[in-house]
């Protein structure tokens, strides 16, 4: 998997195909780049987990801002990312203009897409969001809904990561965690006058508990997947120019892929491959200071 | 209780009592603090958590113990504390040794009161202990039992935090996750032929759940606090001094306390009065770089 013996992955030369940079406070964004690579099987890829500063959910934007930076900066400037896909919705809710501030490259985050699929999918107009805390106190979801004529009601789910990184995720405690948190959902949206058919995973950890989730929710209500929603965006921004390089006669069939973490590279490696769905290979650790 | 207005506290000038540092990585060490203002009311007390790093349960013995030096040097060379106290059981388990070489005044962890306690609780010798991943992976509390003569074996639980965090400490399903966990614990001890008669709660978050760990105990196991464990060696250790200072004509009669925090100002205000049982006033943001 981790197919590249020094730093930096570099496009020079003419026929490489273009880097995507994938961020994100851990490991959950590895959802998102399971969803990239499902798509662009022959990109390639770096990504970076700042794991030694996680979890972003539960700070300030300030903090964010200045964690998420210093990774964009990273992946850019070090490690020759040519897009960047910030696949944390925490950080794409609080720090996406911190970030595009701090590099010359395109950037896209979760919350966008998300927010055009739950308008795709609802037919009623009224959606409902769950995330982490700092995603759902700054109304990024809501924002990006009521732009898009849809109503959105959002809730903090705190213990859904916990439990994932617990591996309960088929767990009796979870689903119970889960019936908890969208019955005051549903109780809040009836008590607004709200009518949602939508539920948004806010979150790149929830797409694992996207089973117990489902079945939770009102018959009917469909399920959006944030990591689905922004690697098709992804392929509409970026992948023309994947798809040019492959063209050009570059002979790389496999995703190549390069991981980082700040901290807990064992951790990384151990519970990587739940989220991206294969064995995360290699993953080197990298200081940013702090 | 933020009695201060200005920075530093200072004993300069003679009738000052000295001034205990609490350190912890968020506001469960204020469980600690509690213990200690039970038994020092009149003390002056400096608390630091680095809410902007938390959690360090999840994290690395060399992140962990970059962290803890800094927060330590802020309490000693900014904040003029003369002892500290390390209200964090992950710190205390693979930072002490950092955290005293970063400093030159007498620092007290929690593992070894802890320790010391279910040394006198226990009749049988052997002894289990629940605490975060990090500190269980030290394996401190196993150490410094067998220096008692004591079995210990520990179990990393690491919802409970996060339960705690939300609020949960009187729900089913946080009693239900105990259950789990202690329920596995004791199958682990019978397995290894141990016949244990004390539980140690070492996490300082864990005392919020003592009433809900009590009852899931086998009938006539003790449950030792290590919160209140370390506040009782901090009084045999720096109570002298105290006392000395207040009987030198000190005409203080309620506790100083001043509070910082690295990150979430507002959540540590929110929460912090759960763990210590009265209003923690206001807290001041520190930026400890990172």
């Amino acid at each position: 998997m981790a197919s590249f013996e020094t730093a930096p992955m570099s496009s020079a030369g003419g026929s490489a195909t273009p880097i995507i940079g994938v961020f994100d406070s851990g490991f959950g964004g590895l959802t998102v780049l399971r969803a990239l690579v499902a798509r662009l099987p022959d990109a390639r890829f770096v990504f970076i987990g700042d794991t030694a500063r996680l979890p972003y959910g539960s700070k300030s934007r300030r903090t964010i801002a200045r964690y998420a930076a210093q990774s964009a900066q990273f992946l850019v400037q070090e490690q020759g990312a040519e897009f960047l896909v910030i696949a944390c919705n925490t950080a794409s809710a609080l720090a996406l203009d911190a970030i595009q501030a701090a590099v010359t490259v395109p950037v896209l985050g979760v919350i966008e897409p998300g927010a055009t699929a739950a308008r795709a999918a609802s037919r009623t107009g009224d959606v409902l969001v769950i995330a982490t805390d700092a995603t759902v106190q700054s109304h990024a979801y809501a924002a990006a809904s009521r732009a898009r004529g849809l109503r959105a009601l959002e809730k903090a789910c705190p213990l859904l990561v916990p439990l994932v990184e617990e591996g309960w995720t088929d767990h009796p405690v979870t689903a119970e965690v889960i019936r908890v948190y969208l019955n005051e959902l549903n109780a809040e949206a009836a008590a607004a006058g709200l009518n949602p058919d939508t539920l948004v995973l806010g979150c790149t950890h929830y797409p694992l508990l996207r089973p117990l989730i489902e079945g939770a929710v009102p018959a009917g209500m469909r399920v959006i997947d944030s990591a689905e929603a922004a690697a098709e965006a992804a392929v509409l921004q970026f992948g023309g120019g994947i798809a040019h390089a492959k063209s050009s006669g570059d002979q790389m069939t496999s995703m190549e892929l390069r991981c980082f973490a700040t901290d807990s590279v064992e951790k990384f490696e151990r519970l990587g491959s739940r989220f991206l769905g294969r064995p995360v290979g290699k993953v080197e650790l990298v200081d940013l200071g702090g």
